[in-house]
C-alpha cells in the first residue's frame, strides 16, 4: 500500500474502515487463549475452561460474520456492481466461506 | 402466481429451478422426521436416534446453505445490478440470515 | 417390552419417562418439514424460508441435548454405577455422540 | 496445589494427564490468534481470513471436545461412582456444559 504514496488508495478489503476495531477484537480473543492456557496450568476445574471457550470461539464466530457481512457489502457488492464473470465468481466463493463457516 | 394467468410469470425466487430438487430433500426430512418418532416410540438406542438426528440436521444444513447460495446467486446479485438502497438492504438481509443460521 | 407381561419391566433407555413429549416435539418438527415443503412449493421468500429452517434446527439440537442428558441421567449413570468395562465403553461412545452434535 | 508439599496430590482434574498436550495445543490456538491480527493488519483478502478463522474455530472445538471427554471419564465417573446426590449434580452440569458448547 505504500509505492503509490502520491495517491489515495482504494480501501481494497471490505472491513478496512473498522480495522482497528477488529484489531483490537482479536487483540482479546488472543488474550482468552492465553488465559485458558493459565487456566489449564492451574488445573482450574473443567466445566470454567469449557465455559471460557465457549465464550472465546463465540466472540471468533461474532468476527467471522462480521468479516463476512463486510466482505458481501463490499467486495461482493462491487464485483456484481462490475457485472461479468467475476461477478459469479465472487458469490460462489462467498457461498463457499458461509458454508465452512455454518459446519464448523 | 396465478393472477396472471396469460404472462409468462419471472422466476422471483433463486430457488425455482431446482424446485423439485428442494421439495424431495424437504420430503426425505419430513421422512426422518417420521423415522424418529418411531424410534422413540420403540425405544431404541439413545446414541442411535442421537446419530439420526445428526444425520438430520446436517440435511437441514445442507438444504439451508444451497438456498442461501441461490439467493445470493439470484435475488442479491439481481438487487446489486439494479442498485440503488434495495441493494443494501438485501446484502444486510441475506448477511443477518446467515448469522442466525451460524449460530443456529 | 409386551411378552412379560407379569413382570415390571425396567426403563432400558433414559427418555422412556418422558416418552410422549419427545414424540410430541418430534411430531411437531415434521410439521415444520411439512411446512417448509409448502413454502419452497408456494415459492416463498427466500430469506423466510431459512428462518423456518432455523427453528427447526433449534427444535431438534433441542431435542437431542434432552435425549443426551437423559442418556448420561441414566444409561451412563448406570453403566458407571454397575462399574468395570462397561462403564468405560458407555461414556466413550456418549463422547463420541456427544462430538457429533457438536461438529454438525 | 503448593500448601501440602510433602503429599502426593490427587489428578483432581481429568485433563491432568494430558496437561502438556492441552498447553501445547492452546498455545498454537494463541499462535493464531496472532496470525490473524496479522492478517487484519495487512489487509489480506477477507475470505482467506475466514478461512483461518474456522480453522482456528474447529482447533478450539477440538480442545473442547477433548477436555469434556476427560471430565466425563474421570469427575463425572467418580462422582457417579461415589454415587449420592452428587452425581445427579456432576451430570447436570456436564449436560449443561454440553448444550452450551453444541449452542455456540
Amino acid at each position: 500500500m505504500t509505492d503509490h504514496p502520491e495517491t489515495v488508495q482504494p480501501a481494497h478489503h471490505g472491513y478496512i474502515s473498522a480495522k482497528s476495531a477488529y484489531l483490537a477484537r482479536l487483540k482479546r480473543i488472543e488474550g482468552q487463549a492465553r488465559g485458558l492456557q493459565k487456566m489449564v496450568d492451574d488445573e482450574k476445574y473443567c466445566i470454567d475452561i469449557l465455559t471460557q471457550i465457549t465464550a472465546m470461539t463465540s466472540a471468533l464466530e461474532s468476527v467471522a460474520l462480521g468479516l463476512l457481512g463486510d466482505h458481501l457489502s463490499h467486495c461482493v457488492h462491487e464485483a456484481v456492481a462490475a457485472g461479468g464473470e467475476e461477478a459469479d465468481a465472487k458469490i460462489k466463493e462467498a457461498s463457499e466461506a458461509i458454508a465452512r463457516l455454518v459446519r464448523s
